[in-house]
């Protein structure tokens, strides 16, 4: 029998299933980035706007940014199994049936929250499928930014990742290649993912009530899009947990940025009183002058600063070389910046002591679906068991 | 200033408010479908499956189903809020700062419920807007198929509707139609929302951290977005509250398409303890006869039964004329159908009970957070009054 | 071994033969669509717009409307094999090679029409798959506009099709049911071809020259689309062919909709020189007063026109009864539309005439691509042979 | 009068002069890159794949490669505008008139190469838009992968490209900054017209014939697209026109990348007989072992290759350190890249001479196209003058 709430019982029944299993994929990508984070607390880098250097920050808060993207997946898609999980059982063709049913027990035997009450709803709401599908296109996405980033930092010209070997691969006939397909594979599912969603959106417009046989192309672009985000989230996180990051190059590179100007400009507005602009301006004449004569941010002096400052602003600014070195060092730029989701290395702990906790919340969440998940299989077991012995007697 | 944390701000600040006037529209919408549902607790149609006519149902039953799926929508857009109701402020253009500010403090002046924390992911997560943007497609969706519906009732072929002048529009050539055009742009408007996910999808996927310029993108498509859905909800509301339903028509047309032959299967199941797929080969058979005589399902009775019956079958079913005629009937069928969720005027109006207290509930809700955002505007225009008068103290 | 250019190479050739089995399946669907032209000359039937009756038609002249966008159809799939057929072999992992190879002899022995020269442009082009792509969705478009046709026309409230019972399905549950499941699928087939153009785009958005993996995930959507099409092209087709037009239904149902009225507005101008304005607003009551008499088209006589144009216009139109029936009857309504590319009869007999040997020209072509790739297949036969050969001695 | 086949009418005209203008606004671009391309026959660059350095090219020649998919967009525009500029004309609503009319004579006066026939056909088929949009999301794509490449180009670890002021954007906040802004957009602009052609599809899908008010929604999607194109390609031009190649720093590079290796595997085969397989082995073991110890290629000499390849392979392989440097010294490895279509600047030289030729052919059709358009409305001028005349006298 096809009858149309049973379709969509076992779709919505399948698809709780994974998303349990990718929930617990995606924990998992979350724990590798909180404690690849851990580990470079201290580790500065250039952090970029427009793929500029913009300010320096550590790669544990530009880690952490992600962990904090992915969290909100987490509970995105807890939000839509709310919705997923509920009972159209009973529905029939689309106007239930005439046998006095219950299908309240039937749900709750099945493991449902609740049911999908009105009958013709029941059959032709194809809503949680695309409320899935949105929430695997976001957290697709998310991946591909990831996976865009060590693309760029296994580049020769950033220099900041290797990924291991199982994760990149080599050229048949450039052998000094080392190429990092398994991110640009990552990049490049997402828009499979997408396709997926813009795909059944469109089959459901201007579908009249109930059941239409349209709704069976619907299925197959929600279990690929799952596929495929479980297959990314497994990459991501086994090549995040081996990447080798290149600290000292990221180090090295902030420097030469000039990323630090910032600091400088607000030291200036802090000690001589500019208007933030006329300290813009004054600074950003100082980079270009250092940069024409090849000087790096710890070559900068009170000096030259002042030559800089009389020059455009008609007045020198007096500051000790010590101070305009200080805020020119990017590592001094990133501990004065302890607001609250700030890089400075003793906030970013801070922070990731709030996310330790947090995982654990989400893992215990977690844990009890799984185990709700186990408990509804065991009734199954036993109900079949007993109508099985039922037919021998 | 266009920091990078003020422009996100405003993004959420304005889209919050935004969805707070949708939710009103959509309570609107639910309502209308409330009530016009309750007018037609009795009126019988065909309920269709693959546009075809499967099982009687109710005019109230079906506009109830339509109902159910809007209250998702605004569960889900609910959902949504909590992620856009977070404050970016203080992250700066993408370290936060050395001075010392309370971005809590803030956050909570300008009616946030919480922080995007970490100062990368605040200024370059859109998540909340593409999750805006879902939902958007989703409530456009269940939209166009009501839309859809609309345009198909209100030919010629169905007559089922006809819907208000103002909501129409006659041809300049042709002087006899009445178009229903809100309707065809109305499913039209879904794929422009559509069009608006799929690029915003697009623009964010493979962007590395933190603000780039492509964000600059985004935003009109949200925008857009979010006008178009609002002024369809509108329009949808109107159309509804507003058309004819013909419930003559519907009347007429369900007994034509023998709609209840299911309910005589059944009927044969539990009288005669056939299976049901000999049940249905016996009443296939009849349904075929009958309408190759040109006869209509009243016209049945138990000795057109016996023939067939004992043609295909074997046997005569030996029904009372009575019994052959009451299962056949339209609006004995839907009457046994009080299954929770089912089609019978009496389940249904208890359902609509359950809506209204319901809508009830949301309505609170939004009440809430109308007023919560009331709070928000006397709270800023204080502070800009207090800071005027400092000014000129 | 895997170089660029091969993989590139590969794609190509083979997508040239799907195009080439594609067009031949194209060919047959305009085959029957021309064949069930002529055999429906003289069936009136309403013509549509905003799914309201608008103007009588024939089905012939209906179909043929179709006929003659897969004609584009065809011309733009030709357009795209002109970019397909191009060889990229000799461009190497992107460089082309020290080694003195010449590309236009490979080229020629694969049967490539020229070369896609520039090496770097060779191994990273990929917008010859995004035409086809395109070329495919649009295809995909017109196959959904009969689809939704036929799953309309089978309804029982149009009743004007009835589709073979191997194009359909019938119900596990409910006996008198005929679905149109074939035509469903399709219609929602066409949004998997959409969903491949969308992901593909978006997987080639801003990828930097030249090879990347991300072209490896871009191919699986290609030959989805290509065999999902191709497969919708069958089935459209073979559903045409079976179907079962009700011309009875629709000649009946074409005067019901007074959708003659524009002829008579007509009349008034041609004989009384009223505006179009003027005799539009007199024939618009017309019909509003016939309707609510019940009277159909053919019982409207002068007197009656006469009555209503005194009411709304103050003077008598004074036609015979004749003249007014004659411009209200359907049939004489559609024969005296002889402009080109009208509906008369005579008119669309032409037309199919032209389509005859425009069908004739295409399919001599076709065969001619068909003769080529046999050619290229002897060619790589026995070059693999004589190397054989070489090989042995 | 809003005639079906007037409004199809206004906007054929109105996209063939938009296209037009594109057109030429393409060919000004692939002017761009042609002159850019001469100034740079002999300037060495990495080639990448997977953004990783593969083998040495020239700017010359990369920048060839995006003339030549330019040019393909070209003819792909052309194709499509012949499908555009046909004329639906006097079909009317649908079905045509009675009145006696010359549908050929106004195609021609109005510019049209023929007619869309069928009229409801004419009056229903939007292909024309979805073509359009397909080339423009095509075109819009190549000009997404340039502004990538120029966004990197700009970062300070390529460092390859600076931006005229006019095409970038300093910060309001970080003084030392120059973003790529206008790349950026550009990169974004493309996922809107994407965005574009999924709406529209996804509009006309599952349309019934004739004309639908949902076509009304699909004309917006075009302008915007057309719109968006034209000005994404005249700031693609201008950036390139007046961007400063950093040919230094590309050559600099192309040495740290050992993108040679292939040419000494190459050689080893040539001169040593070995296979493929195993000269990929001892290079790549070469390489490593030069990084390992800080070498460039240009430091590499026989005496280091033969102790790598005794170690890895057992056997000398007794080059001159000559032949070794010359293998690895991109400029060698370029100039030997003689095959048609490679980088040799020779080569680029005689391809770009091709290319001028044919960007002439293109200006002369453009300009056929431009001339007959002003024929047109001299004509329409004079049409209207007459008329004029006609009711004075």
């Amino acid at each position: 029998r096809s009858r149309n709430d049973e379709v969509a019982t076992c779709i919505r029944f399948a698809l709780r299933r994974q998303l349990i299993g990718l929930l617990g994929e995606l924990l998992e990508l979350m724990k590798v980035l909180h404690s690849r984070s851990l580990e470079h607390l201290d580790a500065i880098m250039p952090g970029y706007t427009h793929t500029q250097h913009a300010q320096p920050v550590t790669l544990a808060h530009h880690l952490n940014a992600h962990l904090d993207s992915f969290e909100r997946d987490f509970e995105r898609i807890l939000d839509a199994y709310k919705r997923v999980n509920l009972s159209p059982l009973g529905a029939g063709a689309l106007a239930t049936t005439g046998f006095p049913i219950n299908r309240f027990r039937t749900a709750e035997l099945l493991g449902f929250d609740g049911l999908v009450e009105n009958s013709m709803d029941a059959v032709s709401a194809r809503d949680f499928i695309l409320e899935t599908l949105s929430c695997l296109a976001i957290l697709a996405t998310h991946l591909s930014r990831i996976a865009e980033e060590l693309v760029l930092w296994s580049s020769l010209e950033f220099g900041y990742a290797e990924l291991p070997d199982e994760y990149s691969s080599t050229s048949s006939i450039m052998p000094q290649k080392k190429n990092p397909d398994t991110m640009e594979l990552t990049r490049a599912k997402a828009c499979r993912v997408y396709g997926n969603l813009a795909a059944a959106l469109s089959m459901l417009k201007a579908l009249p009530l109930t059941y239409n046989r349209d709704l069976q192309e619907v299925t197959p672009r929600l279990w690929d899009s799952v596929e495929t985000v479980r297959s990314m989230l497994r990459i991501v996180s086994g090549a995040l947990k081996n990447v080798e990051f290149k600290t000292e190059a990221m180090r090295i590179r902030v420097s030469e940025g000039f990323s630090t100007a910032t600091e400088l400009a607000d030291l200036l507005v802090r000690r001589r009183g500019l208007a933030f602009r006329t300290a813009h301006m004054i600074v950003g004449a100082l980079v270009s002058e250092a940069l024409s004569r090849g000087l790096k941010p710890e070559q900068v002096d009170g000096k030259l600063l002042d030559e800089v400052s009389v020059r455009v602003y008609g007045k020198p600014m007096n500051l000790a070389d010590e101070e305009v070195r200080e805020a020119l060092t990017p590592s001094k730029c990133v501990e004065v910046r302890k607001v609250v989701g700030g890089p400075s290395p003793e906030t970013v702990r801070e922070a990731l002591e709030h996310r330790r906790k947090l995982i654990e919340r989400l893992e215990k969440k977690l844990k009890s679906l799984e185990e709700k998940e186990y408990a509804v299989e065991r009734r199954l077991a036993e109900a079949v068991e007993k109508l099985r012995k039922q037919l021998r007697a």
